[in-house]
């Protein structure tokens, strides 16, 4: 047992054994009536964390990136014009993957660790007619947040789709579709949905079916084509099997257990939950004297922590301590700075315990690499953060 | 434990406990070093299954589809020409695939239940120029299994790609890539395979990557793109890590616990298996006195066996009868003749016992449909087919 490791990275993260019992059962087949229920009642619930009444919901096998290539597949025809609001490495490939399907992306852009500005989404609005507005909510790798219900009313006034990629965001940062006006929101099963990766999961609102079936060219891509997809996914939510290709069986039951647990405890206290769990891991990266990738409180993100290493702290050397001392980190990833900093994801069914533990690796790495600190002070800070508070919001 | 059911369909299957184990184990890192070695060994173990010594394999998350999908958008640039072996529903899958990557597809076929002569395919072959072959080896709509051999022989004769849809077939009916000359093989993992449904599998020979590499236009489809997944491939192959998409972490170590499985096996022994498994079942269908759609003997693929119903004998009855009776089998899928016939799969680890419990839920169904035999005809002719040879061939 000394070498499990706590997997505190963004994604895949630590999973409920519920979740994992249920991925690891005797599978049944894709027609059997327990696996229709499962099937149609993940769907119906996907709605419910998606916050989108009346969306559709499409659970294919596939990763988070086929997610951002259903949206892009079935909602751009040559020549339309997107706007990519970038904020790292997710957002560029949104704008290669658009452009693959024949978009004409223009991008508002923010130097690393900030996000464009209303103002300048805004302008690039009014200079041109865009048939979409890509937004990833929560850029992975730089945990920069950007203000969707801003953007997203901004873009609803120039007649905009709104696309959000919802990967590092849905069902922990707070993203209320219906409410905000968001037309299609994506995810991937590894991240906040608490289930091991390998489903690509998109809710479309009513809008971006409508776009899907104005088309007049067909879609370029064939297994991401919803015209194959659109009538197993109605099947299901009626209870009725149908098949194009067969569903992934074990993870769509996980999905389904996951789901229910997150509807128990409820989108509010969820959101709630990952608020505070983000408050103490970036109170204890602050009382370490660490800085972060975002460069405003207000733009980072929930679900994970973009430390910097303090100066003469070796990246590879860091990691590799803090998996010595039972914790699993990423590195960067954001090409610019990828030296610079790590990543610590905190979402589904990360605790408070968890994020102890993970500053007490973090120690432990730090001081290991010859940062020089008050031994205990991370973990001190993030106990003082929210006290009491911070457990209590699980129960 | 009286509602557990024998899983007797095409895929998914029965699953080893090992593989589910596996599968439902936490998680680890997708940059881990134990799922570094666990996916660079899966992916050494592919080409060893595969049969094709110098193959490049890929492994993603997705259906069986996108493996077809891959094939398409990698290899066909618009305007190439492409030859299809079409016999059945997945041939006509593959047709509207390639021509979706702007291919022109010519076809040739057969009735429902037969299959393409050597001297149709070499007709063709002679009348264009052709870029690519595709084979369905086992169409799972029909059983029909095609002569890969003599039409790979064909193909290659006129310089064409010869790319095998091995869905229903890798890992249980014979397929050797490099002596038969298959250029790309693909499955998915519910099959043969013997993993729960969730990931694409190819392998792609020499001459399949060198015409990728050849391409003077992009390829249309992001997601499936090589460009992307190859040097993700190879850092793992070479067992360091990469990123494009998270890999299915859970999936894959359940694929490289099945691969280690079948190699354990070996190839040999596990063709001969899955014929003499094949040859059971069959003798059991013909013991009851029912015919099959695979209108020659010749013509019937060893991993699944599709029985046509008997006068008077109404498949949704049968299925739920054959159901209560503890087994589960897929209906038709062909639409030319959909209520015809029921489809058992037999594949992976499928074994002597698991064809006398299903020759039994048959009989039990049949009887309770009105149809009239001698009670026991049907097992005790699997018996006789194989005798002790059937079960010793497990060991």
């Amino acid at each position: 047992m000394k070498d499990r490791k706590l997997l505190m990275i963004p994604g895949p993260i630590e999973f409920d054994p519920a979740v994992l019992s249920a991925l690891g059962a005797p599978t049944t087949s894709h027609l059997a009536p327990n696996f229709i229920e499962a099937f149609g009642q993940a769907l119906d619930r996907m709605c419910q964390v998606f916050l989108c009444e009346q969306g559709q919901p499409f659970v294919l096998a596939g990763s988070g990136t086929l997610a951002m290539d259903c949206a892009g597949a079935n909602l751009i025809e040559p020549g339309d014009k997107a706007l990519v609001v970038n904020t790292g490495y997710f957002s560029e490939r949104f704008a290669a993957l658009l452009e693959r399907y024949g978009a004409q992306v223009t991008q508002v852009t923010a130097p690393v660790g900030s996000r464009p500005s209303l103002e300048q989404v805004e302008v690039a609005l009014q200079a041109d007619d865009y048939k979409l507005v890509t937004i990833t909510h929560v850029d992975t790798s730089t945990a920069v947040l950007v203000d969707v219900p801003g953007i997203a009313a901004l873009a609803r006034e120039h007649g905009a789709l709104v696309v959000v990629d919802g990967v590092c965001s849905v069902a922990g940062e707070e993203l209320r579709m219906d409410e905000w006006g968001v037309d299609l929101a994506l995810t991937a099963s590894q991240k906040a949905i608490g289930v091991p990766p390998g489903l690509a999961l998109l809710v479309a609102g009513p809008r971006a079916i409508e776009a899907f079936k104005q088309r007049l060219t067909p879609v370029l891509n064939y297994y991401s084509d919803w015209t194959n997809w659109l009538p197993v996914m109605h099947a299901y939510q009626a209870r009725r099997p149908s098949y194009f290709g067969t569903p992934p069986v074990n993870l769509i039951f996980a999905l389904n257990v996951s789901l229910g647990q997150i509807l128990a405890e409820g989108m509010e206290l969820r959101f709630a939950r990952h608020q505070t769990l983000s408050r103490m891991c970036q109170a204890g990266i602050a009382g370490l004297g660490l800085g972060q990738v975002p460069v405003q409180p207000e733009f980072a993100a929930h679900t994970l922590t973009a430390p910097r290493y303090p100066a003469g702290v070796n990246g590879p050397d860091f990691l590799d301590k803090a998996s010595q001392a039972g914790v699993t980190l990423a590195g960067g990833l954001h090409p610019a700075i990828k030296s610079e900093y790590f990543r610590i994801g905190h979402m589904g069914a990360a605790t408070p315990g968890d994020i102890l533990a993970t500053i007490g690796a973090v120690e432990y790495a730090l001081s290991g690499c010859g940062y020089e600190f008050v031994a205990g002070i991370g973990v001190q800070a993030v106990q003082a953060a929210v006290g009491d508070r911070g457990f209590l919001a699980q129960l």
